[in-house]
């Protein structure tokens, strides 16, 4: 299948096995996943009876029932185990898959349909709810996960069934006589038929991914004329009007993650400037106006969806997980088609702040919501939970950390981009590799080696790409990319310093680089203080400290209780000091701040405040709740200027 | 009926007939509520088909239906009606009241039984499920209704056929065989039956009052039994404990005011000190750790109930009208039985603030819900409403502003109290009568003159006590409350100032008061700059103004929108002005404020705020929204000193 020519300059994801961490944040979470949540997940779904149901055990009268959403779950543990596999042969893993996989397609239907709640106890309800009940959604993620499967193991029995499966699917919706003319409320399929037709090679996939993102908000609507639904109800699954015509980030934010990623999956491979342009203005709104500084999104605790601009609250900011992580996949998508930095900007900061809070360091607890505080009055769960009765969360970031690698670097023919400078490895198919090393993201120097010998011309070939596409040999471009974080940087080659412009966030040498060659980047790290913007009426006056890509968090843990008694002065010399009881090398920031106290026990009083100087200590947001039960707060109030003394 | 000798020391409230308003704040408010309120309600009645199905009109099939709740809102303005025509005559209110209760005792059953909806729609139903479907809640309201209706005309229709309902309730409830040995979900009857008690003088609605009471919360639960109910169900309606036991205020914050005064009700007419001494101790923990600033209580906004200690956000703050009711009713109970000044603090401080804020001046617009603070941000309604689908707000503020005069005076054999000194006056049975005069609450300086002759040596007995009490003729002693807001304060009588000492919140003068006698009462009235207790985290940093009983807001109709930039040093000279398109007489206070803005459009940047010096108008809270949608604030952040200069 050809590429249109609207992206001329597209880039690719590394391939899986070409990339490794070996940095201190990301690696770690990466190896949790494979050792942790994988395995948890897998245990799980034995105790929940989600395997009973691929099996299809259940019968009328169980205590148990296959839910809607159960196969989606699976789908996505398989795509991420295919995941590991790709980055890390392993024979157990692999034997561990092929059962998972196999399982899987023995659920398939003659006609290949393959969903085990609507195959078991609601056979007549097949494709009669489209919004609420997730079949296209869990048919999605089992084409992922046989996309995956294929890619990591080469064997085609998944795929060949997920086939079936969309053929299917293709049979019963679209615009011809005796099709249904609908579309899915949760979104999701879009995407993967992509996925699908870029690894087949076959149009037609992709040209029912169009069909879904472009009838979808269509007049007459579908579920106006279908259910008679007002407007409100259309904007929670985003059909209240068509895609390419939508500027807003609205309604529930995965579902408009997933649509985003699809539009631009779709834009991509069919040269659909006008889809393009709707993702752009959509991506704009999301993290200009509706998006916390986390990189969380979807703020409303009643509907998971988007608020309106500025509407960012702390604590009962809801940021699930697998939104973060939404927005983490939709900006890939457009740095990869666009080659603007921004968009790792928005990757990089969801990834290290939004995301990874979701996930205890030990991988087997997760965090659905992802507020900016947590007290008493939170309305979530203060701690990490083993599972959910939706659990959509952990099994995303099953399949979602095996990629984190992936979101590092990125190329295209002629040019390799360091993403994000984590101390990894990209090995290229000449032989060379290209070393990274420092301790980023806790400091800002950079060291990049080229390293091995050089025995071809080519890269590996995209995923899914048969052919893989030539680049000349020598030179080819090194870019750096220069975060929005960042003010002050510095670049050097072998020891010589350049005067580096970054363009589109992106500093680019091109030079016919050689094993031995040495590149030194240096990002000035020092304690940023974060003032949201003044529409944002959560945090007016208000503070939050940034150190490179790092959202910070006070937890009660180092400070005590009653962190709302806080106020920080933004002028002063912050400290960075070593993070008691989490991972060695975690940097947290340190600093004095006021304490205020009102005397006496009165509800109300005209008692004068007391405020003492005293210090605090910062850790990075993502990490809080990893050392017992806390409270938590990102955005503190800014002590106003001279303060007090004692 | 006797009492007992628990509260040697009772008041009585003033007789309707005997105090009139003369103030500029709540007379006319009063006035709306003949007006405007009352007709409304009885529009909405005819409208929605509440008469009609008092008329029994429903047949199955018809696209209305009687609610649970629809008899106990007509029974409330039926009781605001009566306390109208007792509080002023009125030939043509008497008679659309007389055709009122006519009608509602017409839709009455052969066997005593009153409810529409379970007459009509559910006969098998009655008395099925007492948490959730209002029977006995709506009993005590017509029961409460006839009551009014007898002191108020002197006819026995009503009150007799209520003596029939309660005594059909007292052969179905209690703990004889046969009978049911529950209590309702929805208090209200318990505090009804003793004022039926009392105006019947028959001990046996006392008895059943006081076993609905009592057997609350026994163990085993009745709930935990017939439906196997968790903890915190039974918390919702105060039933996971014996009231006696029962020290916080938990659960439905309308619900826990009323069965507080049913409780104050019972320990008063039975010697219950252990009711009384849990009255005291609940009373204490809600205004002390669950009440906002305003007197809004029952915080949660998603289910009217009360939240955790200190738990008192103002944005999202429910605080039901019918909550704020029901604090002063039951405050005035703990007044009258204990004497204590601080329970009258709690009314004024409700009446005047979250229940005023409630309706609107014209009388036919309500809140139903009474937050701190409102923004496009806000979960409520941001305008007053005309009706509600559950319409119990408008239709307490039926009831509950012809009483507002019986607030402001209570009495005792041998004593007067001026517990509000709004503009009023309390007409004694000997002929003469105590005139108020001031500008309360916009001014401190009161008048209270003695005017007109001495005729005999008797009060008029207590509404509903046939023989009343005897009080010397002279001397006795007029009582002033010191509010809990008054530094300073003088007492002058005759021009001759006093060293008074306040006792419980009152200063006390025992004098054979005469005609032409006059008492100057100047209370210091300062704007003071309130704190909260600093647990609660709502408010940290902020300060809420608050001048003599009345807590002030800033709303964007004086100041722009975008209160949140806001700051206000607490340390400056407030000014007094008028009000702007607020009725004549509403004192404003004017000061300076901070506006904090920070330049960029980005969503989150290091920005340097800028801050500009500027004035803002308060207006009192209970105002807000009488000139159009706003945004409004009561908290605001304080600017720490010294404030930058521009």
């Amino acid at each position: 299948m050809k590429r249109t020519p609207l992206a001329p300059f597209r880039f690719s994801v590394a391939p899986a096995s070409a990339v490794s961490l070996a940095d201190s944040v990301l690696a770690p979470r990466v190896e949790a996943n494979r050792a942790a949540t994988i395995p948890a997940c897998l245990k799980h779904f034995e105790k929940e009876h989600c395997i009973d149901a691929l099996k299809l055990k259940w019968r009328k009268g169980d205590k148990w029932f296959p839910h809607i959403f159960w196969d989606s779950d699976v789908a996505k543990v398989a795509e991420g185990m295919a995941r590991e596999l790709a980055r890390k042969p392993d024979p157990a893993l692999a034997k561990q898959l092929d059962r998972l996989a196999r399982l899987i397609v023995s659920a398939q239907q003659p006609d290949g349909y393959l969903n085990t709640h609507f195959t078991l106890v609601e056979p007549e309800k097949r494709w009669t709810n489209l919004h609420d009940w997730h079949e296209l959604y869990c048919a999605g993620h089992l084409i992922e996960a046989a996309v995956a499967h294929f890619e990591a193991t080469g064997e085609r029995f998944f795929l060949d069934a997920m086939r079936r499966y969309a053929d299917l699917i293709a049979k019963t919706f679209g615009r011809k006589p005796g099709q249904k003319r609908g579309y899915p409320g949760h979104e999701e399929i879009e995407l993967a038929l992509c996925r699908l037709a870029w690894t087949t090679d076959e149009t037609k996939y992709l040209d029912l991914a169009a069909y879904f993102v472009d009838e979808r908000g269509r007049k007459p609507n579908y579920y106006v004329k279908k259910e008679g639904w007002e407007e409100w109800r259309l904007r929670y699954l985003q059909a209240h009007e068509r895609p390419r015509d939508q500027r807003e980030a609205v309604g529930h934010a995965v579902r408009w993650t997933y649509l985003c990623c699809g539009m631009a999956d779709v834009a991509d491979r069919t040269g659909d400037a006008g889809l393009l342009d709707a993702c752009r203005a959509m991506w704009e709104n999301c993290t200009q106006r509706r998006m916390l500084v986390t990189g969380g999104i979807g703020t409303d605790r009643g509907s998971e969806a988007f608020e309106r601009d500025f509407k960012l609250d702390n604590l009962t900011a809801y940021a699930e997980s697998c939104a973060a992580i939404g927005l983490a996949l939709f900006s890939r998508r457009m740095h990869e088609i666009t080659g603007e930095g921004r968009y790792v900007d928005a990757i990089e900061r969801a990834l290290y702040n939004g995301i990874l809070s979701g996930v205890s360091l030990s991988g087997d607890r997760f965090f659905y919501q992802n507020p900016l505080s947590s007290n008493a009055d939170s309305p979530y769960a203060r701690e990490r939970q083993a599972w959910f009765y939706c659990s959509c969360c952990p099994t995303n970031f099953a399949r979602f950390l095996p990629q984190v690698s992936q979101l590092c670097w990125a190329w295209r023919p002629g040019e390799v981009r360091l993403c994000i400078p984590a101390a990894s490895e990209f090995k290229l198919e000449s032989g060379m590799k290209i070393v990274v090393s420092g301790s980023y993201p806790y400091d800002g120097a950079i060291k990049i080696r080229f390293e091995g010998a050089f025995r071809t011309a080519r890269f590996p070939g995209m995923l899914g790409v048969t052919k893989p596409s030539k680049i000349p040999p020598r030179p080819f471009v090194l870019s750096l990319r220069i975060p929005d974080w960042c003010e002050t940087f510095a670049v050097a080659v072998n020891g010589k310093r350049l005067a580096a412009k970054p363009k589109d966030g992106f500093v680019s040498v091109e030079r016919a680089w050689k094993p031995g060659d040495e590149v030194a980047l240096d990002l000035a790290m020092p304690v940023r203080v974060l003032r949201a913007n003044d529409n944002v009426a959560a945090d007016a006056g208000c503070i939050a400290l940034q150190r490179g890509p790092l959202v910070y968090a006070l937890e009660s843990v180092d400070n005590g209780p009653a962190l709302h008694r806080l106020s920080i002065p933004a002028k002063q010399d912050f400290k960075l000091v070593p993070a008691k009881g989490l991972p060695k090398g975690t940097v947290a920031i340190a600093g004095t701040a006021f304490e205020t106290t009102r005397p006496g026990d009165a509800l109300y009083s005209t008692a004068a405040t007391r405020t003492r100087r005293r210090r605090f200590v910062a850790i990075p947001y993502a990490l809080w709740q990893n050392r017992g039960p806390a409270e938590m707060q990102v955005w503190t109030r800014e002590a106003q200027d001279p303060a007090p003394r004692p």
